[in-house]
């Protein structure tokens, strides 16, 4: 049976990234690709950053694959992130051997709550001075990333909050997610988040798996991607009760796109989170290997400091796989 | 005339700094100290964390030195920002030459808005599933932290939001800030606040002045103080209109205190902010230059690598004073 991936490649590097994915996907397994549309380009012919046909295609695949939009970013992920209901956001953030990192020995996935929050949507203009957003917690959803992550870190997690000021939210937030871990037998330990931005830079090694609110996990997780050398090798699972998309963490690079440069890796680690997620886990693990031997000892782009283009990186990639 | 100081010691370490930086206030300058509780101990005691009298006191003096509040410090220093009528909490963080740094080349001063986003303090619990904040952002305080921001950096500062997500909450911020600037003729430059912890982790250099919303500030100068090798150094100012309240940004430390060991630095610091906006420059300028040659060439408290005890470091500053 020929399993169906959709894939939106975006704005800017989305479109060389997401074929040099793809190009990686067909290399290990039988897969038919279903193309659809969204984002700046998109909003310019059709007034829409995000086509109805889109959504409806994503909403219905057990996973697509996703590049990234420009000015309509938020416009376009976060309506994705609804169509596949998807729960977490699983944002690992590592330093690979070779690459320049100002705190190679971080490892550390984010579970990021991916439904509410502040990203919860509910905004009013009360006055001409004022206006109030409505941020949403519930135990409900709170729970659902708890039981995700007993399971993604029998070991134990970190949860960063900052209950010692929204008392009740993320008050909610954390007895929510630290019973489902007492029940489970879980251990967790609590970290304030502002505390957590201290800390992951002193002593990254401290932290394996942090769960947090949607913001916290935006923000947290963009930091350490910091500690590991930026953006660039960044991948995220958005995860479903019954599919899931997957995206790097990096936006569209304006500055680069068009060139034929642009990293591939973290959009290439993303479709090995989609490959483990479909139950591939052998050709998972493989390109993620095929990375890591690549980003260690093949070429590299200009953001890595080599003069390679993103077809070098992705053959080289795809002849490890070999 | 003799200026009144009230002071503020608070829990653990705050015993031992706050007692450091009074000795060095005595040193140069005539001031009379009005001593105040609040934090655990008082709550352990009283019942309240806050005596009603230490929060008159600290609304009506000129100037407050503020040490750390441990379980209780959220309903000790919140409630004292807003005695001071607080609009901006002034946060500089940055590497002291022969101090262990990350990022050394660090130099940062966040303009935190002081007084509401998601420190409004609004919230319900609407359901046994729900609870909501209420995040307030009105023009007016976001247009009196800007012309603070102007008037302290005419050079230019950087704007942090997450306008691309909180459109009506952050796009007022952000438009409110950027427009006072713009009248003034001020330059900005706006970053997304999980764009901005990337960035200053790759290249700090580019960011001078960030002026941000609450929480943001919280999170980013919390980072930054990563970057600069910890909070043991960061002192912070939180001014109003009439009057104002000095803390280091780091808590109680319980793990050393009543040792006598504590770094006495960032309240140290603190107090010579507070020299300064009592319009002792000259003596603010010479406090601060004390504690950076003690800091580069002096003895040091053991969060430093040293044996040094509190009193040691003191010593050497007031010593440099002379
Ligand atoms: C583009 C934006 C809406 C998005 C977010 O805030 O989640 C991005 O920053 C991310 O982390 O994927
Ligand atoms: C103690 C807490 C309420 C406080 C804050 O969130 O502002 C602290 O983190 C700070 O930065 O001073």
């Amino acid at each position: 049976m020929t399993e169906e991936i959709v894939v939106v490649e975006g704005d800017g590097i989305g479109k060389e990234v997401v074929p040099a994915a793809v190009s990686v996907l067909e290399a290990v397994g039988d897969f038919e690709f279903v193309r659809h549309d969204a984002g700046d380009a998109v909003k310019e012919e059709t007034g829409e950053a995000l086509p109805r046909e889109t959504y409806d295609a994503v909403a219905a695949a057990d996973a697509t694959l996703f590049g990234a939009a420009g000015e309509t970013a938020a416009d376009v992920i976060l309506p994705l992130r609804t169509a596949v209901e998807s729960f977490v956001n699983v944002r690992p953030a590592r330093a690979y051997p070779g690459v320049d990192a100002l705190r190679p020995e971080t490892d550390i996935v984010f579970l990021r709550e991916n439904t509410e929050g502040v990203y919860s949507g509910h905004e009013d203009r009360l006055s001409d001075d004022l206006s109030t957003l409505t941020r949403v917690v519930t135990t409900s959803a709170s729970e659902r990333l708890a039981e995700f992550a007993c399971d993604y870190a029998p070991e134990g997690f970190h949860v960063a909050h900052k209950a010692n000021v929204m008392r009740e939210t993320d008050g909610r937030f954390r007895d929510a997610v630290t019973g489902v871990a007492d029940e489970k037998g879980v251990e967790t330990e609590e970290v304030l988040m502002d505390a957590f931005a201290t800390h992951v830079c002193l002593d990254p090694e401290q932290f394996d798996v942090v769960v947090c609110p949607n913001l916290a996990g935006d923000v947290l997780s963009d930091l350490a991607a910091g500690l590991v050398g930026g953006l660039g090798l960044l991948p995220s699972a958005n995860i479903g009760s019954d599919n899931a998309l997957f995206e790097p963490v990096h936006g569209t690079a304006p500055d680069i796109a068009g060139e034929g440069v642009a990293n591939p890796s973290a959009t290439i680690l993303s479709a090995a989170m989609l490959l483990e997620h479909l139950g591939y886990d052998e050709e998972g693990t493989a390109v993620r290997e095929a990375v890591e031997s690549t980003l260690s000892d093949g070429p590299r782009t200009p953001d890595l400091g080599g003069d390679a283009s993103t077809e070098d990186v992705t053959e080289a990639i795809i002849d490890e796989l070999d």
